[in-house]
């Protein structure tokens, strides 16, 4: 089935302790519909100004991203500015310029309202929640978050919380959101809040999947390169909600996926998190085939399995 | 086969956020000791002093571990006090008392000489490399270490690294020799360096192992509790050496160990670790039987796999 995938779409700068880009595609919405689009059809729901550039849409379109739902408005696409330090996971923004974006209120086109699979990737809760409230009978809402709305927008998270079936963020996130450092019992407060689904993300140290009575350690892909770790987060919600979707129907009993599928779709989700972090902006995603995925998948069951005897 | 530990023998004080406590029972090689014994026969090799209280030294004889190269002498055992803050990992020293650790120099029994499988437990390189070379024919040589030896004695530590076959560290102390702060470069440019096998500590993130060509990311038992980590890495390498020891021969070709038998050393190794930290000293580890470790190990396989289809 298709996936309905919202978020921002931006144009960025990044400087890295190495290099530095200007103006070049990013955005959770852009990172994650790419990412989906090697599973299923992303229908994707975002804004841009008249400067975005045609070889971006024309891209989207390429990947079979279904763009009905993407509004292009009079002024200047969404900016964001960031750098990273030394270690290449601690980041601060350097700008962040809202422009179309600061008045985006989505309407959904009438066929996207009965999408099944949702993510609701990175952007204020209002607007997911926005979102949400325009669906007809969503049966699977995946949702991502980042440090700046636990801060500013904590009640409309928490209400959003109640109404989703899987929470992606990463450990200090968890951290922030539930008051608790020790990461397993962040993933079970985290579920008391009302998904039924939470997965942890770790960057490099991979991500931990909480459900009712099981746990799975999902390991990261060993990089030795790493141009721009920008997008990772989104890459990985697209892979994961791509691969559900193109696993599951409408009938699938939300709350009760089978554990093997949902493992599956973390290793997915870390696969396309490993691309992307190999170039800036999607340039990885873009020289990628769905045999590469599978390569790499496979990789994951190799270093991550033992023999017990 | 027996397997020869050596390392520090401490009385331990502990501060945490949440507890403190005095004159217990630490250091490396009772920690390795004590792990290592529910897998084999270990030979302990340290030194204490003559306050060292009778009930330890019955507790590792009951454990089945050989005292012989354990030298008892005048004087005041070595004594280490630390504190760890909040998010406990991060810990202060706040005092080392060599005391009669001071002038150890350990001369081997005779009968430890032929030992094959080796423990150089975390302790100064000048004492692993003084234990090595009274031994006669080693098979298989694991050695820890910790960013002391790394700042004030990188030269007999980088001489021992062509002598062993394993060396266990943790991931800044791999930042910290190889300046590599990729663990995955880090991983590689320390196989180069000698050891046919690197093991990297991540914590509660897990453990990496490198070999010539393959990788292994082993899971950390997700833990709710932890009191104490003094020692975990301590526990993870008696883990190993004793799963080791119990599984190879004198004559496995040690260049050529089966990767799947290493992986689950690995696995043994954190189950170890996991343990020790649930509570101070070697408290937990006096606690369980091997059933518990097996249990673990069928869980650490439960959490970490996945089906491809």
């Amino acid at each position: 089935m298709s996936a309905l995938i919202l978020g921002s779409i931006a144009l960025d700068a990044i400087k890295t302790p190495f290099e530095k880009r200007e103006n070049i595609l990013g955005g959770a919405a852009s990172y994650g519909a790419v990412s989906a689009s090697f599973f299923t059809t992303p229908h994707l729901v975002g804004i841009v100004g008249t400067d975005f550039p045609q070889e971006h849409l024309d891209y989207f379109a390429d990947r079979g991203i279904d763009l009905e739902g993407l509004q292009i408005v009079e002024g200047k696409t969404f900016h964001w500015s960031g750098e990273y330090l030394a270690d290449m996971n601690t980041r601060e923004t350097l700008a962040t310029d809202l422009n179309v974006f600061e008045h985006f209120t989505p309407t959904l086109p009438e066929s996207y309202r009965q999408e099944k699979f949702i993510l609701l990737g990175n952007i204020a809760p209002s607007l997911q929640l926005h979102v949400l409230d325009q669906l007809e009978a969503p049966r699977f809402v995946v949702m991502d978050t980042m440090n700046l709305w636990i801060n500013i927008a904590k009640g409309e998270l928490t209400q959003l919380l109640t109404r989703i079936d899987m929470l992606l963020l990463n450990d200090t996130e968890a951290h922030q959101l539930t008051g608790e450092l020790n990461l397993i019992k962040a993933g079970k407060a985290l579920r008391k809040m009302g998904p039924e689904y939470v997965v942890i993300k770790k960057g490099e140290h991979g991500a931990l999947l909480f459900t009712k009575d099981q746990f799975f350690s999902c390991p990261a892909f060993p990089l030795e390169k790493l141009d721009d770790p920008t997008g990772a987060g989104d890459a990985f919600a697209g892979g994961v909600v791509g691969y559900l979707a193109s696993q599951l129907t409408a009938d699938t009993d939300h709350k009760e996926i089978d554990v093997q599928l949902l493992r599956r779709a973390l290793i997915y989700g870390s696969v396309m998190a490993s691309f992307s972090v190999e170039s800036f902006s999607l340039d990885r995603l873009r020289s990628i085939t769905f045999a590469d995925i599978q390569e790499r998948f496979e990789k994951m069951h190799e270093l991550s399995s033992f023999e017990k005897k």
